[in-house]
């Protein structure tokens, strides 16, 4: 008997547990219908901030795969503007609102994907339609964006306000835009996402692109001009002139339906789910992406990090145990990497704030070294840290700064620190070396001597 | 009472050895002398072919540390120029020929570093002192090399003779000097460092360049003038005209010495050492770097892989256990990375004939993917293999072939396979993701999933 898998949200982590589920069975088995209140299926958020700074020409480069080609070959009924706005649990159906038609739509299900992503956290001061304020979680946001860029007055002052790492992508965009740039961050420093001791390099190369920083500085008001667009940032630092302002101060997950429907709601406001990705407790009904919470390998607690990589591996994982299949998400460790101005910056497992919080004692070491063998052309100085465990030398987190061919080796700091090696153990690994992609020590393994001499001088058992 | 260490051997691996050893015990506690047969200390032997191609434009720059540095800021007294002719265990002493002043010197010593390196494997044709032929070891050949290119009458045609990784580069080096350049090999491939799959890659890339690829090609005799100058190499696909020939064909280690003194030698033909590095059965007698013989993670088995990365990471073993510390060589996993042309090569593992060799089934995938998402600019195509135990899943081998930001990926996939991770557990890991840095899957991880999907069409568990 045909069964019928309803999804609701048709990004990352809908559409590839919906495609995934596709390959191991076919349209006689299981039917599939993905709701999306928006315009658009799976494309890529991360790539919003360079297509706005021109890095990426067009919009629709930023697509992975558009609906049509889910109905054509993967034979999901996609359907686009359609917001589900209830789900029955008892009943196995779900309501959803069809914006073009104006009306109400009722589907059954017998497996449900919840996928609803995430919703920008809205403070009291970003309540407000006027014009000129612009999130960039969607591919509507940039597009209106743009289009507030291009107008016959063009804006001049911008102001992003949030320091993570879209704000800091963003701030670049509206550098290369032309427009002068003022970041608020509400922190001591922007890229809170890496330590300090790392943060300052992030600082100083967003300071010499000429973007004016305010850190410790928090936004209080927007302040609206008689044409009801925006005309400067109130802060506790004073007044920010800003014809056009960039709301980028985090995410939670988009649980509002899922908790109206009984789905149980976990200490980060994630939705919990097991290792296979279903619903705790709930039959039949899973969920993935930026709408779940997750566990963190080496804490053991749950995290909620929204993040493209995780939903589309957390989708997938779901659409294969729909599919009759075996697959679980094992949980993270805090992979991230970014691009600002001329810096790669990256981090994997815990920062020291982190590392305090869960308990931990631990030695921190910082080397400088190169991308390549100091006399190959184009070697470029990086900054590698590490934080290992007092006692046992543990790896518990790695950041890397530098200027080429530095943010992916966090890779391989990312996978010794999955396999909760030792400093020690990892300053013996095999890892690649020729002179134009490493000096004979790689960056990596310097920091890995460096924390053991750490670790030795802590406990000196030799 | 001052002990006495002695080096035998000024580069990566007796060298690391007696500054790890000087860094824990000071002149007063450890007497050290190193004895060097050639002119130099601790130089880059993999960074000859860039000196010789022009990209690295002088040869000091491949020197990462003189005899002084050594002297002055060690204490380590190195003799150049100094060649040592016998070993006696029994009386714990060495003799050495010292060649400036033309006579044999005496010194006894309590601990011993036996670092001789590798010699190049003479087949019976390269036995000649005839002109125009070099190999490329030292910074002396490197430098002999380079004279001959500048004579009068510019060598225009070069043979290489050996396509593994240094005949590859130094034919790039010729092309890039302006030669003509003929490559031959013996094996079906140039670059049997990878699989023939991917070597074809590798090939087609030589190709593009205007090298002449001559493969199950033989060298069977140098045909020299009467200027006792080369002028072709003879082979079992006929003759090969040649004003300058590389010969590349191998190393060897260099134990004829220490095979002399009583030393055990291995299957490999390499000196056999315990995890310390301490050479097994001698007493206060160690070994590391091209001489030794190491054990191969996976198979369990001795291989002797000459590569500056093991030597520099067994000379610090050795030096720190000679200072009374405690340190471990754990094995190599033969990882290794080069750049072909416009490529970047790497490895890690077992190849699809190592693997059978060691008794293995298994299942390959490939995957073709990028370096960034497709939609960054800049993002140039990789090829990624993966070969799996086909019952297990244990990741056994891979292979990267790419343009851009390839070649390092090799290293999350070598931290992976030295931890014994199925590519089930590597499909999950928590890898770097953003735009310019990768794909949303990176290429590492469609292969990790493409070999989880060809385990499973094998093992139909699910």
């Amino acid at each position: 008997m045909t069964q019928r898998l309803l999804v609701i949200g048709g990004d990352a982590a809908g559409m590839s547990a919906a495609s995934q589920a596709r390959r191991r069975l076919g349209p006689d088995d299981l039917e599939i219908i993905a709701f999306e209140r928006g315009n658009f299926t799976s494309y890529s958020a991360c790539g919003i901030p360079y297509w706005i700074g021109g890095l990426v020409d067009d919009r629709d480069k930023l697509i992975a795969r558009r609906p049509e080609t889910f109905r054509d070959e993967y034979a999901i009924d996609v359907r686009l503007r359609h917001e589900v706005i209830g789900i029955d649990l008892d009943k196995r159906e779900v309501v959803a609102h069809d914006a073009d038609a104006g009306r109400e739509v009722r589907e059954g299900f017998d497996h449900l994907v919840y996928a609803a992503g995430a919703v920008p956290t809205k403070p009291p001061w970003a309540r407000t339609d006027a014009g000129g304020i612009f999130g960039v979680q969607t591919l509507d946001d940039g597009a209106a964006l743009l289009a507030w860029l291009d107008r016959a007055s063009k804006p001049r002052h911008a102001v992003v306000i949030g320091g993570g790492y879209i704000g800091v992508e963003m701030a670049e965009a509206m550098i290369q835009r032309g427009l002068s740039v003022t970041l608020v961050e509400r922190d001591s420093q922007p890229m809170s996402t890496v330590d300090p001791d790392m943060g300052v390099l992030v600082r100083d190369s967003l300071v010499d692109l000429g973007i004016d920083i305010r850190t410790d500085c928090t936004v209080t008001d927007l302040v609206v001009d008689g044409g009801d667009r925006v005309r400067a940032v109130r802060t506790t630092e004073g007044e920010l002139p800003a014809d056009i302002v960039v709301v980028s101060v985090g995410v939670r997950p988009n649980t509002a339906l899922a908790a109206a429907a009984g789905f149980p709601i976990g200490v980060t406001g994630g939705i919990r789910v097991d290792l296979r990705m279903r619903v705790v407790g709930l039959d039949g009904v899973w969920a993935a992406g930026d709408c779940v919470e997750t566990v963190h390998r080496l804490t053991g607690q749950a995290v909620h990090v929204p993040l493209g990589t995780h939903a589309n591996k957390q989708g997938r994982v779901a659409g294969l145990n729909i599919g009759g299949g075996y697959a679980t998400f094992p949980g993270v460790i805090g992979t991230a990497v970014t691009k600002v101005c001329d810096l790669e910056v990256a981090r994997t497992g815990l920062l020291e704030r982190e590392a305090e919080e869960a308990g931990y004692q631990f030695v921190c070491v910082q080397v400088e070294s190169t991308n390549r063998a100091g006399y190959f052309p184009g070697a470029q100085p990086m900054t590698v840290k590490l934080i290992a465990e007092r006692r046992s030398g543990q790896l518990l987190g790695a950041q890397i700064v530098g200027r080429s061919e530095a943010a992916k080796r966090i890779d391989s700091l990312a996978v010794a620190l999955w396999n909760y090696m030792t400093v020690d153990e990892m300053a013996g690994l095999d890892l690649g070396y020729a002179p134009p992609y490493a000096p004979v020590w790689d960056p990596v393994l310097i920091a890995a001597r460096k924390a053991v001499d750490a670790i030795h001088a802590d406990n000196p058992i030799s």
